[in-house]
């Protein structure tokens, strides 16, 4: 059972037979970054006619049932989140009619401000909002997984106290490894272990310590440490795979539509020569093990951790 | 089981008491006539409010299986539909996400022309348009119910003979009982017999003998006559019951937004004595016993035959 927690691929028959030859069993895609209601539904609109025309490959999933037929069936079940909490608007019914279109997944923030609390560029971290925490409530209610990723420490450190259920970061590392302003200080991940909740370890270059040039070795070394201090059951793996993306989208993920005049051009980084799509996954395993890590936790850490945590989390309260 | 396919009543809790106090097991209600994506959207948003604060008497079902569910839990089982389908716009891919928010029937037209084909009131009926052919198309793959109530009879002879799979209008009589534009044509009741189609019998008062004077007995003479010559089970009911809705809603059913100066205002009708409410529902069956009608054809009647054209019709081809 291989789960990738996070990923943004550019979607194609190519990649979908990418994540065959991987035999990845589930993925998590965003379909919403600077996207209101409408374009997230664009979005579903587009991703349903890869499920007609690649039905050999997906098939699109919204309980861990559905990923145990799609395994069974040899096909890879594609989960939908949103990076960004845009969609609802300031319409807390929205939430449930998002869940009801397939949406798994929400992030609190992406980056910046939000109706619902601060991202981890937001110079001021306005923590929780009011508004923030009904729809933390109504996500509990329903089963939607709430994701810190992208937000401020305070902001996540407050859903963390705040939530009655277990939440997550689907993808981020530790800060203790790589300082970045998109991983995660010792005190959420302790609070996360404390709670339940779980941790995506990211494969985004700019979330690894050296970066692209980043070693598989290295990466295994600060997973086999971090699963000393915290314990390996909350940890799964959210590489942030954006492949075969312009570069136009990662100036578009960091401007949107809301900044005037953009900082400057960026590119998306190089990936690193030992994960480059999801054929690559697998050799994971290779890599964790060789730094000392038992079979069990490694197959824990990717697929088996987000599995049983999907189970209880995708189920309404 | 007991079960009606079309009703527009104005949710309370108060309905849905009479709803547990008849017995219904499910009843599809109407959540679009001239609203857009939005529009329904935001009467979905209604709903599960309705479902959320009324869980002890309704629930949300998409399929037969909830359907037993909740009358294995002593609720009745709410199913959405489409008057109008407009919500799809020109956007064919909107079918396929209206099916993913749990509408599990439209209409492809209400009274006037729509972009599929002319309704009853259109003086010149256009048939199946070239996009009627690609929704019906889609509504096929996908499992939606085509529901030609209020379509033109041309429209509606086309759909049944262009559809691939069975078709229905919801609520709607002979007109050879009753002579009225939303009535039915012989050749449409014996097309939809020779299809495996099936229809509603409605007890809507403008489609009724002697309208609001109609007697049981009529009523259900009219139902006996009608199962001798058809068979009996492609027969249910689709009361079309408007309850507490003020007349201003049908004037808006009438006119929308689309007419700039309405013919006239006009009033619902007042119901029959013998059914204003969810509660007489069951009581159809001693009328149809009256007139000699054995009991199983009544129980397909009030029920069956309905879930069993649903279970086969609401799977994706």
């Amino acid at each position: 059972m291989l789960i990738d927690a996070l990923q943004y691929v550019r979607p194609s028959r190519e990649i979908f037979q990418q994540m065959r030859l991987g035999k990845m069993s589930a993925v998590h895609i965003t379909v919403g970054y600077h996207e209101d209601f409408f374009g997230v539904v664009e979005n579903l609109q587009k991703w349903n006619r890869w499920f007609e025309d690649c039905g050999d490959l997906i098939v699109r999933a919204t309980t861990c049932s559905d990923i145990f037929a799609a395994k069974a069936a040899g096909k890879t079940a594609i989960l939908f989140g949103l990076q960004n909490p845009l969609a609802i608007g300031t319409d807390l019914r929205r939430v449930e009619v998002l869940a009801q279109l397939g949406i798994r997944f929400c992030q609190v923030t992406y980056n910046q401000q939000s109706m619902l609390g601060a991202g981890c560029f937001e110079p001021h971290d306005s923590g929780l909002t009011v508004f923030g925490r009904e729809v933390v409530d109504e996500m509990n209610r329903l089963g939607m997984v709430i994701d810190l990723s992208h937000s401020g420490h305070k902001t996540a450190m407050d859903v963390v106290a705040y939530s009655k259920r277990p939440v997550t970061v689907t993808h981020a590392n530790p800060s203790a490894w790589h300082q970045a302003p998109r991983n995660l200080h010792h005190d959420l991940l302790q609070a996360l272990a404390d709670t339940g909740g779980m941790v995506g370890f990211s494969l985004y270059p700019h979330h690894l310590k050296g970066g692209s040039g980043c070693s598989l070795s290295d990466f295994s070394q600060m997973v086999a440490d971090t699963v000393q201090t915290y314990g390996s059951s909350m940890f799964g793996i959210g590489s942030d795979l954006c492949q075969d993306q312009p570069d136009s989208v990662v100036n578009w993920m960091r401007n949107g539509h809301w900044r005037k005049t953009p900082a400057s051009l960026v590119e998306f980084p190089n990936s690193t020569v030992w994960f480059r799509d999801n054929r690559n996954f697998m050799g994971l395993a290779a890599g964790l093990g060789a730094v000392g890590l038992p079979a069990e936790p490694v197959s824990g850490i990717l697929g088996a951790n987000w599995m049983e945590f999907w189970d209880k989390a995708f189920k309404p309260s």
